[in-house]
């Protein structure tokens, strides 16, 4: 499957008083890194209404942290999607300081798309084939 | 004309390694306070092109900086508009901690509507005197 | 066992292009709340080095998304703590829209203290009694 | 005088409903990229206080924004000190999207060192002529 890799210096607004990374911003990086994963397979994630009239919003997420990263640090976001089910994918990330596994992720997303019988109304739905053959490696 | 003040104790994960305000911060809470101001005022931003044909993006921005705030500290941030010029206006925010006026800076807004001859096109026009009204007090 | 709630506006700037609250930011408002709760049995989050010899790490994280919320939207963030194991607890947050649950997490956050065995060293040990039962209601 | 520039894409929750950049974001990635300058000049801003006994605090900053960026988009922030005074140091931002100056702006900073005779007490002083030199291209 398909898998990629975004590389970044810890910005000093990124830490808090603690001198370390404030950890919100990992799911800030998991999104920016899913985004770049969907890219890579050919999939623009802001225009998924457009081209496959649904969207991709989080379910769910999770994240380990088992290493904290400081300021000027540089960190390596490693992502894959790791499972597929039929209404729901789930990237994996995995961040990496120095070589070694710091945080550890996953981001649960759901296929959904409009359901005009309620304003508003987004309803789950089997995800596209077209989707996941965009990251089978050919 | 009209003021709005809003309060807010300084988060954790608002400031950085020096233990003080990362200062984007302090434009969010600027942006937050104009909406308030706006709202407060009976025009609601998020709704400006529907009701108004025009939206207000920012053209200018400043803010000085002139004692620092701390984790758990409570500020008080006071908005008011300081300027009306033909295409924009001027929003007023003075920051407060303690009594001590901390930081003091203005978001400059332009009045634009949408231009049809180009893609995404804007172009800046004369405030509408129904916006101009509702700030002042009746 | 105590529980604090705190409310809040959807800001402009919390809501992504797909005009919901941009995921990353419900751990933001996560860990003020945790601050909150902390604060509301009287232990300083900011002082829990130099007042008790030990911080309180996120280990582990995780939230379920059940709604969107929207810009002007007010949202309460309800917290308390549902687990204490020896050397950790567990922080549930419950996020409620117009009275209905939308966003479920927790934190998990480890006792840990100062270990000069090592360079920035830190070991895991027993949540110290007077921390836990600070949370008993009397 | 010494230049830098940093690349980066415009992230989904980088922007607003308005589906553009949400301003308080250009400060962030002003910080960065002064950051980023200094270190190119072999000064780390993380270590100033220990290094050079002072630390260099925002007291005035200032943006126009000339057109906005959207998701997606790539943006490079060029960055150099463009005034140095006495006691503060002026570094000028621009920020090009696709060859044309969407932003440009400033960040001035102070050398203040600690002040004993009150608590967190700084005071302003002369900035040392080693850290101007470094700025000079030899």
């Amino acid at each position: 499957m398909l898998e990629t890799k975004i590389s970044l210096n810890i910005g000093w607004g990124d830490c808090d008083p603690a001198r370390i990374v404030f950890y919100p911003n990992y799911f800030r990086w998991f999104d920016q890194s899913t985004h770049k994963l969907f890219e890579f397979a050919g999939i623009a994630m802001g225009d998924l209404l457009d081209q496959h009239g649904g969207i991709l919003p989080i379910v769910d997420v999770q994240a380990s942290f088992k290493a904290p990263s400081r300021y000027g640090e540089r960190i390596e976001i490693s992502s894959s999607i790791c499972e597929w089910k039929e209404r729901t994918l789930k990237v994996l990330h995995q961040v990496h300081n120095a070589g070694v596994l710091t945080v550890e992720g996953y981001e649960m997303r759901a296929w959904v798309i409009p359901d005009e019988s309620h304003p508003r109304g987004l309803r789950s739905q089997t995800i596209p084939e077209i989707l996941k053959s965009a990251f089978v490696i050919k």
